[in-house]
């Protein structure tokens, strides 16, 4: 794996897990499953030493950088990359991609969310090994979820014949279906959920990027030409904000050859709301996952998180999520946990930034 | 209603309104329905004019004087009683009967709870007309609550004959009965909820301490001695928490003969519980009582308390009560909100007085 450069894709908010998750901070650094570390610092820890902090590239927003370097104590501070503006997907990968073609001119990209859980960290590397050969020889590797539920959350990968072992081709991405469809998807059994993990070599998504995103290049260009002057920072400053907002899949997998698909199962989980925060945390006897000095009469199926100088009682309740962070307060459903993005787009709607 | 004095006893916390309840702020001193005015304020204004602050007497204790004054500034201050130590209710009558009868030889006691809720104020004061009368006669006269439900949380009053229109014999006092006992209750129709409110004049209670409750009279005589000489504070300081610690129920009723019961029906309610504060306060179309700028999304049938700064978002929940008090944050179901005691034992055995 010495060619292999993480990027670790750390601009998202994860408003799903509100009132824990902020603009400052949001859910790749909380430490939502109580497992001692924030989920980025988990996903760059699992990577060593495989792939060491020297060549882990983070990208993340100006607003949460100061907090991503403090996360991840032992990452060079240069390997932050920080938008000054979220342009989703496509422009920080190319932003990435221009960082390790720099630094390796046969680098391989292994794109990676900074929230997400992986159980097997040995199965991770058996598929990155598979993955990180096949994008070596130019191909567009992406990691396929071997379903185990006809999830309508995710998209799919609709997958081909064998190209090497563990390794298939890609005949299409699909939108996030229906049940119906999900539950067809999941019989076929050569559908995956796209996982947003991705390999490829800086040159081939570059070239892609020329070809497809031509505006997206002349950008990233730009940036490339100023870091030879050494005013990275400030190109970056005016010229990112200006670049296309896309995601890598519609601005350049769906419209790519020679893409190929790692089917995985190696205990994965985006955790995607504080439903799976409750399955995938210890719990007690009645299925409670509360912490501190809580009082807990008659309660079952809970999670509870609140800050350690506050009592919490749970009395008589079942399957509630009560997450208290001071100046906000959630009592949800277990099985609503999804409409937590509706209180957000409430809260944007009256204008309360500050809670944001 | 001239030689009518109301004692209004406020020497209880109201445990079951945790976390708002606390020692320093009972449940009299609390807006538990959001009426506009704390419980005790409500009971005292609802006596004008007939019973005007001069003739209204408050016993409390020490740790709540203050806050009782502040929120009865009309009432003279030296009209409140302040007890160094709960003793229960026959002393504390006992000490007031002392004040009533130094003022007004023929002066009757009307015994009222701080922290009752009375929606029909004409009706109740045609039953206390009714009750002044048959105490100036020189009977034990007490309020029953006509039952609208075989209620298990109070003691019943077996009622005899009539004595006079809307008044009859106390055949008995029974204690809090299991179900089938309370519906044979309901049934019968001649047995009313014990309120806890009374009268009687001064010199009947004081002649029925004497006789049977010789240690509290002396110590009643060791006060009324000490107000001759200017020195009751003192005095009630060291004899106060002496005396027999010892309901007016058990202390006397119990024991005393002549006692007649005035059968009420004026929209009584002993607020018990947070179940019974959501039952009373005013809700939205899906019998949420919430305020401040919640978000309320798919909720049904919720209490909600927090501090104003507070955003709360309630998700997908039914049948909750959700009170936040800062340090503390109860979560409980409607039907199970007896349980609260529960939560201030366990607060008591872990030495939280902190929070109590």
């Amino acid at each position: 794996m010495n060619h292999v450069y993480a990027v670790i894709m750390a601009g998202g908010v994860g408003s799903r897990f509100w009132p824990a998750s902020r603009a400052k901070t949001p859910k790749q650094l909380l430490d939502l499953t109580r497992s001692g570390q924030t989920m980025i610092a988990a996903t760059v820890d699992r990577l060593v030493p495989e792939i060491p902090p020297e060549r882990v590239i983070v990208v993340t927003g100006d607003i949460t950088k100061d907090a991503v370097a403090k996360a991840l104590p032992d990452l060079p501070l240069e390997n932050i990359l920080s938008e000054p503006k979220g342009r989703n997907t496509a422009p920080c990968i190319g932003w990435a991609a221009v960082h390790v073609k720099r630094k390796d001119e046969n680098g391989v990209l292994a794109v990676l969310p900074s929230d997400h859980l992986v159980a097997d960290r040995a199965a991770f590397f058996a598929s990155a090994e598979r993955a990180v050969e096949a994008a070596s020889k130019g191909a567009l590797v992406t990691f396929g979820i071997k379903p185990d539920r006809p999830e309508t959350g995710f998209g799919y990968i609709e997958m081909g014949d064998p190209v090497a072992p563990g390794v298939q081709a890609v005949l299409r991405f699909v939108e996030k279906p229906d049940l119906p469809q999900a539950m067809q998807y999941l019989e076929a059994g050569n559908f995956t959920w796209n996982s947003g993990m991705f390999f490829f070599t800086a040159t081939r998504i570059l070239g892609e990027i020329h070809r497809q995103m031509p505006d997206l290049h002349s950008g990233l260009a730009a940036i490339d030409a100023a870091m030879d002057a050494g005013s990275e920072a400030e190109t970056v400053r005016h010229i990112y904000p200006t670049l296309p907002a896309q995601s890598i899949d519609y601005g350049i997998m769906e419209g790519a050859e020679n893409i190929l698909c790692v089917p995985v199962d190696f205990g994965w989980s985006d955790l995607g709301s504080w439903t799976a925060a409750h399955d995938l945390s210890s719990k007690d006897e009645n299925g409670n996952a509360v912490e501190g000095d809580a009082i807990v009469i008659d309660a079952k199926d809970c999670l509870m998180r609140a800050p350690k100088d506050k009592l919490v009682a749970l009395v008589g309740v079942r399957d509630l999520v009560v997450v208290d962070t001071g100046d906000s307060l959630l009592v949800c459903h277990r099985t609503k946990a999804q409409a937590v993005k509706a209180v957000v787009d409430a809260l944007k709607a009256r204008g309360r930034t500050d809670l944001l």
